[in-house]
């Protein structure tokens, strides 16, 4: 005995999102068996809305809704610095703690060989150009701590370096609130490697 | 700074789902943004279907391919016993284990007077007819043990009382696997109470 074939076939949808299994992908079909035919309408209605409407600034790259992004044409923001990072999701985050004020560059996710990820992909290619052109003076490279994040940010160092600019990248260490007793060993590695001066 | 509308929108639609939070919504919204566009047509195809092409058993009220569905056609099933269950995922796991082999009841829900459902928005009233035209001797109540699922079995006790018909309900007591040690203390209140000779 199997579901019927509309619910299965939704079920395997949603079993394809991250972190979602065959289970929570059924809950999810059960809970919109429940709702409206209308409800339903608006969550198809935001999907499909949801590439139709995208717009892209052609200066950083981030999903915005004007092109350029406000932030690209907004005065007070320093052209000295280009944060680097994956996707507007991360660029969103750093916003989000108020103490960035320079430019973005969103690559547009990292540079992964297993997953076929090359640099023509993102939006590297762009930077040299793009740096030049502010007159920029710093890169800093907010990728994350993966293997990805790792090679992404030496492709691109090494890309820049002709440049003759500043290049740095977000520290590795300890979060706060961490237990060193618990932290892994690369994690540790970091923390002493990176350590600084008081 | 906050998210495009359109990707706002469709985050706020996945927050309603069940145990989604916001950055749950917002990593399934991103995950879109990479698929192709056709492949969030095929979720939206999906998603029109669900409601489209369900067909609900005029016997059982199970979610199912045809009507009548396959369990209430089956000659090889036994029209003695009826089990009565919420939805019709509950009927599928206990299908599932391949032990039962009577006919189900579909409720459609629990009675639960927080959110207002009622006897009425449920398959209840149909019961004592369905019932008496299966002559059917056993009535099985396997619904969750929880004050809804208690509340909506002896609602249906009550109201069944009058056709003289074995009323059960399934099994309470500890899991296969638990420690009596961290048994919470209703679950070993019933393992106690519904002691078993051996």
């Amino acid at each position: 005995m199997k579901f019927p074939k509309n619910i299965q076939r939704l079920i395997d949808e949603f079993s394809l999102f991250p972190t979602v299994g065959p289970k929570t992908a059924e809950r999810y079909v059960f809970y919109l068996l429940k709702r409206s035919g209308n409800d339903i309408q608006k969550l198809v209605d935001a999907l499909l809305e949801l590439k139709k409407n995208s717009i892209v600034c052609r200066s950083c790259h981030s999903l915005s809704e004007s092109d350029p992004c406000p932030i690209c044409t907004d005065p007070k923001r320093s052209q000295e610095t280009i944060c680097i990072v994956a996707d507007t999701r991360d660029m969103l985050t750093i916003e989000g703690i108020g103490q960035y004020n320079g430019l973005y560059h969103v690559l547009g996710g990292e540079l992964n060989p297993i997953e076929g990820i090359k640099p023509e992909q993102l939006t590297i290619k762009q930077l040299p150009a793009r740096i030049s052109s502010l007159s920029a003076k710093e890169v800093i490279l907010a990728l994350n701590p993966t293997i990805e994040g790792e090679t992404t940010s030496l492709y691109i160092a090494k890309l820049l370096k002709p440049l003759g600019i500043k290049i740095t990248r977000i520290a590795k260490g300890l979060p706060m609130g961490a237990d060193i007793e618990y932290a892994d060993d690369i994690t540790l590695t970091n923390a002493l490697k990176y350590r600084n001066e008081m």
